[in-house]
């Protein structure tokens, strides 16, 4: 079902390079009707937001009440609250080890210089909701905001008729988030980004949606934060060898097919026969899926499998992909895994799949995508940090080192700059 | 000759409001026809790249050799050079100061999570070149960038028919830099966004650049990675009281003001009498700068003065304000800046002038603009890295965890993630 390329064939990287950017071209943004509702919210506050909420999701209000919160979160099962905890406890432990040491330096001239992390102050949670519910990536944003001293925590997330998901809800809670908005799409983030009436701007904008959503954001990007990185359809790229466990690899497979349409699965071996394995497994499992539909359409239009011949060719075909999750389901993954300079995040071994890293080991699950690896990480308490250098010069080093200032800042054309320098070294 | 405000007066926060938003409004990038040049290198490439060349800068090359490169080196004052050479010393010192520690941790279950700082592999620095030349540009942008340990390093600077600066050509020649392209404005851009035959594409650019190339930034942005801010005309807030030296700050002010007429200069102080004092200054020190006309354009249109009455005023102001540099020129200097959590740099005590950190103290200069500063940060070691997560499980691990994954990933609707994690608890 999933092609299979051979990177014996001379024609490979043309091929392979081919296959992915077709797939990139399908991501692209959609930003005209996008740009059109940011400029009415602009315009229009609440009244336009309540109208876009009428039309997409049958919604009538902006944010829910304490009750209705609580009434949802009361219908929740134990057992759902109990996993969300322990993956809320998990996450902030992995995360807090993440947090940054101050900087701290006097130079011999006794010029103190200081390198400080200060936390954003107000950061909205936009959590994907109208087809599917994902207290998830509730956490996965939330939690490394809170690490990091967050002040002001909005949560923005769709629901149907302005019911929102009972899981979502507690894993708000869980975060301590105060401020929920009942709205989404392009809209909603128009209304964090240049606030309303009912809604106060925030300073940064975090979190996954569908691509007007993600188009919303690169559009108000500037006026306000947001990741370094787009997040699209979801991606895997498994590297297997002979004593993977076929059964297991054409799950993790599926698993990532059924995220969307637009998911990317790619299987990389040296060996033939763990290939047909996988291959034929996935025929079988594939049955086994509530969204087996979907599963088999991402498979079939981007699904990859590739025969290669040596590590060293896997290296450099898993670093041009950059995949979002990347397992090395192989015995000799230390000797590889230092080589891998591109990709979201790693799974060693043949116990760590993608899934579990989705919800409770540690690790974040919001990571980049459609080869954004090659420059961009995932989550982390890093994207709710501010650095703020601190100069405090002493005299002996303004004496000694302005006139190189003055020299560098008068070449440059800059004499105001050096002016400034001048006279505070010729004193009156 | 600057704007004159009262926080005493019942419509200054409104007033503020205006007159900032005012400024930002100016600032707003064209993206029009910057979108038409990127569609057009990305069509026709190097043909593209020298029809813009020739019209903007009347240039026909776009890589000088190394021959010229270093016929213009020779041609540079020492004084300059050695100017630079002490910059670059110490700015890689702080910088070398920021580096990351990666983060290994195993859990009880004997599950191994690490945390990986990774360099970026290729990173292009635009380095502006038409009216003006900015060696320390150079060394802002490409130290940061050797610290963090990226490979390949290449530097995009317009020149005027070709013929780029001296000092810029040793600056990069200092930092190792060897692809050097003599090209500039938003085709350049794209050709390191996208790659010609003759320039390979990078995985990200930063740098500064006019709103043309800051625009173009933008538009490329998620298939190249960019700073976590767009980078606009500069920003100076100075506090200062009683003690402070009114020459002084005057020639700071001016010192920020000569830089574009889009410049942003505000002075805030509790006391009156150095407001008036550092008022009349400017008008004497206009006359002593090159480019006065530049510098009181920018004073008369975007200079503010406040009168504010207390220190929590002030923090709150400056919070707003989220100047790029912030001078504390004032005595308490240490009682106000832990509660500043806005600036992009933060200059402490008499000595300590913006024109000092431009250059050689170590700290960036390459700060966030345009009110960014409440999301975003100068740029440092930390945009040179990708930060990826490693997970390996223990049999223990996933099936112990295993269980509530399968919760989890069920109730979102996942069944092919949950049935990832079954497979490998239910062995066969």
């Amino acid at each position: 079902m999933i092609k299979i390329l051979d990177s014996k064939n001379k024609k490979f990287n043309k091929t392979l390079d081919v296959l992915l950017s077709k797939r990139k071209n399908k991501v692209q943004l959609n930003s005209v009707s996008v740009i059109k509702i940011i400029r009415d919210v602009k315009k229009n506050g609440d009244k336009a937001i309540l109208k876009y909420e009428k039309r997409f999701n049958k919604n009538s209000i902006i944010a829910p009440s304490i009750k209705q919160i609580n009434r949802a979160i009361q219908s929740l099962d134990p057992k759902v609250k109990k996993a969300i905890d322990l993956a809320y406890d998990r996450i902030y432990k992995f995360h807090s080890l993440q947090k940054f040491k101050n900087i701290s330096y006097t130079d011999k001239l006794k010029n103190k210089l200081e390198y400080k992390y200060v936390p954003i102050e107000s950061v909205a949670i936009y959590v994907p909701g109208s087809t599917a519910s994902y207290p998830s990536s509730v956490l996965m944003n939330a939690v490394p905001a809170i690490v990091a001293g967050v002040k002001r925590l909005v949560m923005v997330n769709p629901g149907q008729k302005g019911k929102q998901n009972p899981a979502v809800l507690y894993a708000a809670k869980k975060c301590k988030i105060k401020e929920i908005y009942s709205i989404g799409g392009p809209s909603a983030i128009a209304a964090v980004a240049y606030g309303t009436k009912k809604i106060k701007k925030v300073d940064k904008i975090v979190g996954p949606g569908n691509s007007y959503v993600a188009a919303a954001k690169k559009e108000v990007f500037g006026d306000v934060g947001i990741e370094g990185m787009i997040a699209g359809p979801s991606e895997v790229t498994i590297v297997c060898d002979k004593f993977s466990n076929p059964e297991w690899i054409a799950s993790d497979l599926i698993g990532q097919a059924e995220h969307d349409n637009l998911a990317q699965c790619i299987l990389i071996s040296k060996d033939k026969s763990i290939i047909k394995k996988v291959n034929d497994e996935i025929n079988n499992q594939l049955k086994e899926i509530p969204r087996a539909a979907i599963a088999k359409n991402s498979l079939l239009n981007n699904g990859i499998i590739i025969h290669m011949q040596s590590d060293q060719k896997i290296i450099n075909t898993v670093n041009k992909i950059a995949p979002e999750h990347l397992e090395l389901n192989t015995k000799n993954y230390k000797k590889v895994v230092g080589k891998i300079k591109n990709a979201g995040s790693i799974c060693l071994g043949k116990y760590a799949v993608m899934a579990m890293t989705d919800y409770n080991v540690g690790s974040n699950h919001v990571l980049p995508t459609n080869s954004s690896a090659r420059y961009s990480s995932g989550v982390s308490v890093n994207e709710f940090y501010k650095r703020i250098s601190y100069i405090n010069l002493s005299k002996k080093g303004i004496y000694t080192l302005g006139p190189s200032v003055i020299t560098l800042a008068n070449y440059e054309g800059l004499a105001g700059h050096a002016k400034s320098v001048e006279k505070r070294i010729r004193r009156k």
